[in-house]
């Protein structure tokens, strides 16, 4: 993306951020709602009383080790060969990527790009970019499927250019869907590096957590998770699992650029999982969000007809596709004006392309009726965008 | 230094870190009893009650507000010209340096060396080698000052050569001793860009904070301070205060790395320096640390008369050198079978020589008369190694 209209974006968004009265559509924030403020009060109270040293005093680069045996439970249960030492706790998700994206590019050099789905993550494209690899979509494209080749000569051949496969199992960013079937298939049988980026793995509607692709390709995932989602962002809290032979060079590199996450925000959650049923705080964000989502996806449909989406599985957001032939960016300038964001269709695309134009629309963070007036405020922009053209 | 002395360290390390009876006077650990529980608990409490999203929620790259408005005043109050836009927040001093080699290291290529002290931090050095540079010491040596050609053509030619010079004004680690005189004037004169870590700068025992470099060399200077170790390293919060034209640069790699700092640490310590004195934590600190240096050089002048060290004039360490040809890592498991740890010299000098036996000596962590039981420990431990090798 030029740096222009990056720039021309970030300067839209902050100045939306400070105005109460436009709606967030935008940005992909959890509901502050669901913040467990009371849980992380409790949860802090007892970690300064009881866990000093393990809140306030240095850490190991690897992370508070309770809570690694927490994270390596939870991937247990669900199949995978993890044990705490196998876990290095990170500042968010992002860092994990980051920290998988450094040693996979120094093992892989020559090979200059990461295969990802059509439409992804932004600071993930953004980061293989600022990397120097290209973002390519050669067969894992967001909606299509595979072509039923899986695993032949031919699908290994066109993994083996590529320095490593992103996915966001579970609940794509930004199309909420999940990564099964085939595709899957292909992509364990692709032989290539992948990075598992589980951000949304959690908040499925349907409440079924996907059987982590760690739990048959051990060897190969660089599996990332992160509370961020399903608790707060604001602890700033994720991990990584790289393949054992990764562990020791993924170490020294959390090392060397932050010596460690934050020790308070790791104790605070080691004490929260102790006293608490994640599983039951993850039931009530599902229900939550998919409520959101229903009610979002019938006021495009009722309002917006033309506008095409598929149906989140989970996640926070819906990727609107259009037929029109305008500049993502320019109807962002005039929803703001309408008082209501989205994040521009061009950020999640592999491609870069701008048209034809396309935006994430995000439920997570837009309350009851707000959601209908958020929709009512893109609508008058996307008309007024229309008449502006001709 | 050697990968396999480097895990031998290590796992001596973790080894006594986990037995409670040996004494660690190694680790740069601030004492746990100057960490502000109380005002800390207060300011949590504070923080989410009123500034829920703040604590909680997603925020932007470059960090909270009122904290980078903190850091300026601060420094502003020292002479530099710096606003609270100029600042950005990082998780820890560590993440700041990473942040500033990483910018540097693309804007000067093929300057394939940072200058530094004969001794300095060894996880900066660790990161200045990790991405490739050599550490090189052609005249910023510890103890000895310059040659009174400051600024001349030849310095000037000097410093072309280097990615950037790294310092720890006010009080060096680990040597503790200020940045003054002729060897700041050619370091301002050189031309070169800066890195200036004040991870001790405030921790002077003279209570006088040296005027910042970056007061001085605005345009090359990359500020870099912490909370680390004034208050305490769990919250992993510090500053980076680049050259304005290097600020979007950092910035964008703030974001690929781990797009934020902890917003919760953030809102605590934004809420804590809104209520307290600073300064008067800080002169508590230094009186507390001052008396504890004291009392350890007392402790060292009079069981290891033959043991060499400078006075530190702040910080959490001396640097000890000896005549003695024995390994340092050696010694260093002999004295954790004596009940006492401490930093082998080779960690931090620029050379990664061996020989002669230097070591780090911390009394930041340890209390009283463990202090002088500590360097009893070291000269039994010592002893030994001399016999050992007879």
């Amino acid at each position: 993306m030029e740096l222009e209209v990056e720039r021309r974006i970030e300067v839209l968004q902050r100045r939306c951020a400070a105005r109460p009265n436009v709606l967030a559509m935008g940005g992909g924030l959890p509901a502050r709602e669901l913040f467990p403020t009371q849980l992380l009060s409790r949860a802090f109270v007892s970690a300064l009383a009881h866990r000093t040293d393990e809140s306030l005093q240095y850490g190991w680069p690897e992370g508070n080790a309770r809570l690694r045996a927490w994270v390596a439970d939870r991937l247990r249960a669900r199949g995978a060969d993890v044990d705490a030492e196998d876990v290095i706790v990170t500042a968010g998700a992002q860092q994990a990527l980051a920290i998988a994206t450094h040693v996979l590019r120094g093992e892989r050099t020559g090979r200059a790009s990461v295969e990802v789905d059509a439409e992804s993550y932004p600071a993930a494209l953004e980061l293989f970019r600022a990397c120097g690899a290209k973002t390519v979509t050669t067969m894992t494209t967001g909606t299509a499927g595979t072509n039923g080749t899986a695993g032949t000569a031919t699908e290994r051949r066109r993994y083996r250019d590529v320095a490593c496969v992103y996915v966001v199992p579970g609940a794509s960013n930004p199309r909420g869907r999940g990564l099964r079937g085939e595709r899957r298939e292909a992509l364990l049988a692709s032989g290539a590096p992948i990075i598992a980026d589980e951000a949304y793995a959690e908040l499925r509607f349907d409440g079924r957590t996907e059987r982590p692709l760690l739990a048959d390709a051990r060897d190969r995932v660089w599996h990332v998770g992160t509370v961020s989602k399903a608790l707060c962002p604001g602890l700033r809290v994720g991990w990584l699992v790289p393949p054992r032979d990764g562990r020791a060079r993924a170490l020294r590199l959390k090392h060397h650029e932050d010596l460690e996450t934050a020790s308070l925000s790791q104790a605070i959650l080691a004490e929260l999982f102790t006293h608490i049923d994640e599983d039951a705080l993850l039931t009530r964000a599902r229900l939550f969000y998919r409520a959101r989502a229903e009610r979002l996806m019938a006021a495009l449909r009722r309002t917006l007809p033309a506008w095409r989406f598929e149906e989140p599985e989970g996640g926070f957001s819906v990727f609107v596709e259009t037929d029109a032939d305008l500049d993502d960016t320019d109807l962002l300038e005039l929803a703001a004006a309408h008082g209501v964001t989205f994040d521009p269709g061009r950020m999640f695309r592999a491609s870069e392309a701008t048209r034809p134009l396309a935006l994430r629309v995000c439920y997570s963070a837009v309350s009851g009726a707000m959601l209908e007036e958020g929709v009512r405020r893109l609508a008058a922009a996307f008309r007024e965008a229309g008449r502006w053209r001709r």
